[in-house]
């Protein structure tokens, strides 16, 4: 296969690892004009691309890595969308020792920052760019327009940027891809975006399960009422994307389809690497958290047998109380935004920990623009996080922005009710009520967190700050329980 | 101060690191009747412990750590209390090539454990042994008995574990101190053990906080509600030192002690390990992520100040509902051991999943029985966790043995009194919330998660299993909606 023509220069972005999101790029790449150099590790799926898909556009296909590079305008850009890790880092190291000064590698795999920095770093060192990016959308967005989230030196995006904003989704005519950030920003705001679609997963689960216990609903009534809330602000792929879920009846069985499915979540790990940077960030994510552990304990197979034989009349031993169905599936809207919102105002708030421990300076307004398309949390309410960090760019929490503190504060009772509601009929909501406890941690004006610190001072002399002077202190709680200064 | 006879090998055990913790230590060894080797970098610290405490035992004292080894007699079993991290590895650098086959490096530091199995990996292919041991009950502790959780090889707690059961806690005439498992396993439980206890502060913290709240009683007040409690199945050491804080006056200001320390918890990090390993091993542990997350948010300052600020009258409008004062303090009460049981169910979990992931054969109810003395969390209840080990070494969760299962189903309409009076009166209660939501997940005949599922399945073709027969599966979402094995 591999030709005369592959060895001349003639595409002007190459992709390798052509498994279904690696061959949507580069069909999408080759449907807006561009000549794309294509490679895979066993060359038959690289036959394939072109057997299926040629017409589309100008591929030039290589059998071999040699004639892959030499098929590339320089300076050469690569697309590698093999699987994260080791496959990554072995075929990096098959492609550096061809490449030439100001080369670029872009990892558009689901790869952690921490290996992106690791990888720019070492690249960087061989006069080499290399740029992390995050694809959101799919196998159907990358073909048909994805957001993208690229990391890596400016000067490797004004190379790719052209390139990238016209495969990208487009919004009101602006593509849905920006220059993130330096080293792993990109990968960053991808893995913050994955931890996002877990809360908002998680959330609309909660609802559904709010209104098919409270309402005695069908799946199909649920969809219904889903189909209108996506006509308001609550406007998202998800909540579309689950009321397709709802109405769908089991062929096999006739039943609803949600009933057939194993109440099982299973997760790929980008919820899990989200925590686990949010504690190192310190920075309280609890409706990301909640909802990847949500995950983990519908997986607890054994447990929930036994605890389900166990407490199978521990619930409040009524009902959800629903006097008026009008006023309670309102109620279960306005508090599924409000927890939403609380869900992003603590990824946007990771977003600018990272940036700032890394000093990527992501401006926040445009990360929400780009996932306004393409990705899988593109929502109408998008616009409005745009605008709230666009006004003021330091804003320290998304919900005091103006519109955001509305929203929530209004929603406040009907947040209240459902969640009360909930825990007294035994309903479990715990992203719902992760959220409304977050909410009224960082409203109150003393936490008893003061209490943690006498403790800690107690027990281990790590020693306490006070409301009315500088300094840290110590009691002496086993001796006279005076103070000293420490 | 080397003097000759540091070269004659009379020691029985080596202390290098003589700050408190380290200092402590070996006086609790000296105190005991063991003649102890004492070492540290800068000399002045074990010329000091000789100075002030040399009367009570049998010191060894050297300046340099060849004259320190050359004390020992072999197998020298050599204590190392220096900072968790490079130091640790530079003291272990040092030492081993003085020692010989067999010597026992014992890490008494707080190391994470996936450091402790590199060094003990490393040290293993040396012929030597290396023990990371975690120590719990702070200075006090290590000076009068503290709980000690050696991992290793059990060659190694052959020699360590006469001397190590003489200077332990005891309870009920058993030493606080086992043989955990190998490796890692150690330092493992030690890790858990701190992310029980910031669960354990924080639903202290949101029980005092709600008594303040809803009856407005005064700190001094609500010491003597956690007095009486001391005596009943809360019976703890830190319910016991709350009740100090509480009680204390601040002497400057006149105030209630708990009133001028500022609200901000600070953290060294093991709750944090432990909440990162649980999402590496998949098992929620939400009453500690939510613990540790809590204690981000109170020290979110400018995030808090900008809320209390927007949000000052988004409460529920209300203070919480008390009708009677008695059934209050029973309700938060039995809401606080509800919830406890639930953070301690979900640390042993992760106990049990680590053992199973690195090979330990941790037996659960033998750290209860060693935490039952001299560590942080010590408890009366760990009896009850002891007893439900032991009765079944394969109970699948602790809330469904016999005992905890009837405390948990008996205190549940306290539970739920008040987390949704509070939720509805805008106080947040995080842990008990999130506590209470993960027993109605567990014991849930169904969960949402098939919603879950069903949604990765139509953006991400991720499949899902059925209830009724095995397999994975695909529906073609945007296409006929017909269902696929996958």
């Amino acid at each position: 296969m591999s030709s005369p023509q592959s060895a001349v220069p003639v595409a002007q972005i190459g992709v390798t690892g052509l498994a279904v999101m690696g061959a949507n790029l580069a069909r999408n790449l080759a449907r807006k004009g561009f000549t794309v150099a294509v490679h895979n590790r066993s060359p038959q799926r690289a036959r394939q691309l072109l057997a299926d898909h040629g017409h589309e556009g100008a591929f030039v296909p290589a059998e071999a890595l040699t004639d892959f590079v030499a098929s590339l305008q320089r300076p050469r850009a690569i697309i590698v969308m093999v699987q994260a890790g080791a496959a990554t880092d072995a075929v990096i190291d098959q492609l550096t020792p061809l490449l030439d000064a100001d080369d670029i590698i872009i990892d558009c795999g689901n790869a952690h920052y921490a290996d992106t920095r690791r990888r720019e770093e070492t690249l960087r060192g061989l006069g080499l760019r290399f740029v992390g990016c995050g694809v959101s959308g799919g196998e159907e967005g990358a073909l048909t327009g994805p957001s993208i989230m690229p990391g890596g030196a400016a000067e490797a995006y004004a190379t790719l940027g052209p390139i990238l904003e016209k495969i990208a989704a487009r919004v009101d005519g602006q593509p849905c891809v920006a220059h993130v950030g330096s080293d792993g920003a990109g990968h960053f705001v991808k893995m913050v975006h994955n931890g996002i679609e877990y809360a908002d997963m998680q959330l609309i689960a909660e609802a559904y399960d709010l209104l098919r216990e409270g309402l005695w609903a069908s799946p199909k009534q649920i969809a219904q009422i889903f189909r209108q809330w996506n006509t308001g602000e609550l406007n998202s792929f998800l909540v579309e994307i689950a009321a397709d879920v709802l109405e769908h009846t089991d062929a096999a069985t006739g039943r609803p389809f949600v009933d057939i499915v194993a109440d099982i979540a299973a997760q790929k790990g980008t919820g899990r690497w989200t925590v686990q940077s949010a504690l190192d960030l310190n920075v309280p994510i609890t409706g990301i958290a909640e909802a990847t552990f949500a995950r983990a304990l519908s997986g607890s197979v054994d447990q929930r047998r036994a605890a389900a034989d166990a407490f199978a009349h521990a619930g409040g031993g009524h009902a959800l109380t629903v006097s008026d169905a009008d006023l309670f599936v309102e109620d279960v809207r306005r508090a599924l935004y409000a927890s939403k919102v609380v869900a992003y105002a603590q990824g946007f708030d990771q977003i600018d920990a990272g940036s700032q421990r890394y000093g990527w300076k992501i401006d926040r307004g445009q990360v929400a623009r780009l996932w306004r398309g393409g990705c899988i949390i593109r929502a109408r309410f998008l616009d409005h996080i745009a605008a709230a960090y666009t006004a003021d760019p330091q804003l320290p929490t998304l919900l005091v922005d103006p519109y955001f503190a509305t929203a929530v504060a209004d929603g406040a009772p009907s947040w209240r009710r459902v969640v009360s509601e909930a825990v007294w009929a035994g309903v479990p909501t715990p992203a719902f009520s992760s959220s409304l406890a977050y909410f009224d941690g960082l409203r109150r004006d003393r936490l008893p967190a003061a209490l943690i610190q006498g403790l800690r001072d107690h027990f281990g002399a790590h020693t306490y700050r006070r409301v009315d002077r500088p300094g840290s202190f110590h009691t002496r709680w086993s001796g006279d329980r005076g103070e000293a200064a420490a």
